[in-house]
């Protein structure tokens, strides 16, 4: 089966139409974003998540800040502005977001008129869709070239069709080695917190054919103790220059086992999840977010009231954990230098 | 405050009365158990969990066997062993219930008339839960001497007060170094999939005044990363004769990150955890719990169906990952060698 699509023009072309994430893996619900207030409200409540996903869902959620009917040049590039600067505000750790956003509004200050305006948010927001599922397919490509005959490979959160446009990142290494007609097996970490590994990888990749199987977080390091996982690979939210990689909490960890059981550990991420102006991983703000996601997250009391919460959304893995780094342009190996990369 | 008392004689001496633990921390709720199917099925169902604390609710159990009113000792005796298998049949790694259970019916059989059986089985029994409490103070002194002022404290899943008849073990260390007088600050893993950290442990320490910082499991490498971690302390669930330790899921993930971060990783447990007829972790049967627990375990579908899951209850740390083991009997250095205990 083809690998589901996250996020697309609504039929009607008046809208941003996503499945959402939220409602996964017992119902598929798709929903139209008409406003910019939607999209906001759809990345921070993580309906779309995923930085590729983001950064496309955002990009396309600008077509949406021209509103009324106006003429006015100056006032439509206002109404852009603000929907920019609140779009790039959902998720200060998503490089892609910010990347996609300033691409749109960069293209778009050529337009004479409120019209080719409306025509070049659109055209652009198009253009970055389809890039990221070009992008897709060749992650899928390097990545498959990493994955041998029979390999049994641990992921972690969600980095398949559902985090991009396409068929993902580091899921889109395993679909493609899937089509290579590799035998794979897939443990899938449910990933704590909101459980994107679960509710996310296990359902897209049940849907696409491929075995998989979900353990909890504290799991990994005996599983790869019990001599059962060949491979890790992750995505990323973003990518510092001397390699450290931030993405999703218990990322860190899991590199840190894959380390002492000296099991491969590859991240695979789209270019534009490369940062070249952070130079490590130590500068990158990571998100915390709300401790009710561990105090209520499923509906039951899960911590009391009282307690402190330490909810990060990311960590860093430093570049010396990560065994190679899997782009749309290949694949690199330490040691790592992305300060002089060509945008 | 005193920490909560788990498990206890109701005040009419005729039932079991337990704290349910799988309503904590929304709600305080204590349950009558009547018969050894009660007693059973609290411990299936982990409203009584923690080894020392299922031992001696399992001896306790005991004196339930005998329900009706036969003077027939052979008879009596009979209901007894079945019982005593049933108990066992709970929870095949936690060796402290077959230690208790053993104890019980050993020391019954010199009785020679059902009402002498009938008053040593609750001697006994009362002498376990006794003991238990004796246990968890000579735990609490000897752990509280690896504990210094200001100490940051990582622990996973409940090994308090919750977890035993006393004040437990890791945690009755930070409760007798908090009576000291020492300055603490705690970090409790959520602990999936059953949230003993974040629903009890959280629970317990705040409760006692101790401040608490829940995280997922995932986050624990990265808090140590960070610097904010002074030292690990853990229970454990089995010791084999080289000093390997059973316990609780991701209970070796934490390990191996606190090596990897040269971070100091107790064991704290009692005497009775120790099995010198195990060699080696490798022998240990590791219990596989239901995959619902992963699936739907907080009332919301959590993972598809069709995916397979791998749900242990238990994972093996190995002897080189910790840094000392505390029992009643002082505190245990490495080289461990458990072979030859007298117990």
């Amino acid at each position: 089966m083809q690998p589901i699509q996250s996020v697309a023009w609504s039929t009607d072309g008046t809208a941003v139409t996503i499945i959402d994430q939220r409602c996964l893996p017992s119902r598929e619900v798709y929903r139209d974003l008409r406003t910019v207030a939607d999209v906001c409200s759809a990345i921070t409540t993580l309906s779309v998540r995923g930085a590729p996903a983001i950064g496309v869902t955002a990009a396309m959620g600008l077509s949406l800040a021209l509103v009324d009917d106006t003429q006015d040049l100056a006032k439509a590039r206002q109404s852009l502005r603000t929907a920019a600067d609140r779009l790039r505000a959902t998720r200060p750790t998503a490089v892609n977001l910010a990347w996609a956003l300033d691409r749109v509004v960069r293209r778009s200050e050529a337009a004479t008129s409120v019209a080719a305006l409306r025509r070049v948010l659109r055209d652009e927001a198009s253009r970055i869709l389809a890039e990221d599922q070009a992008m897709c397919r060749r992650i899928g490509e390097h990545g498959a070239s990493l994955i041998e005959q029979g390999s049994r490979i641990l992921t972690h959160c969600n980095t398949g069709a559902l985090a991009t446009a396409g068929t993902g990142t580091a899921l889109a290494a395993i679909y493609a080695a899937k089509s290579q007609g590799k035998r794979l097996e897939v443990f899938a970490d449910e990933t704590r917190p909101l459980l994107q590994g679960s509710r996310l990888t296990a359902w897209e990749l049940e849907r696409a054919g491929i075995p998989v199987t979900v353990l909890v977080d504290g799991a990994a390091a005996a599983l790869m103790r019990s001599g059962r996982v060949d491979l890790c690979i992750v995505g990323a939210d973003r990518i510092a220059a001397n390699g450290d990689v931030a993405n999703k909490i218990g990322t860190y960890s899991l590199a840190v086992a894959a380390y002492y059981h000296g099991i491969p550990f590859y991240v695979a991420a789209p270019w534009s999840t490369f940062d070249p102006s952070t130079p490590s991983g130590g500068m990158i703000t990571i998100e915390e977010r709300s401790p009710d996601e561990i105090r209520r997250g499923f509906g039951a009391q899960t911590a009391p009231d009282e307690a402190r919460i330490f909810n990060p959304a990311f960590d860093v893995t430093p570049s010396e954990l990560i065994t190679a780094i899997v782009s749309d342009r290949g694949i690199h190996q330490p040691p790592y230098d992305f300060r002089h990369l060509i945008s």
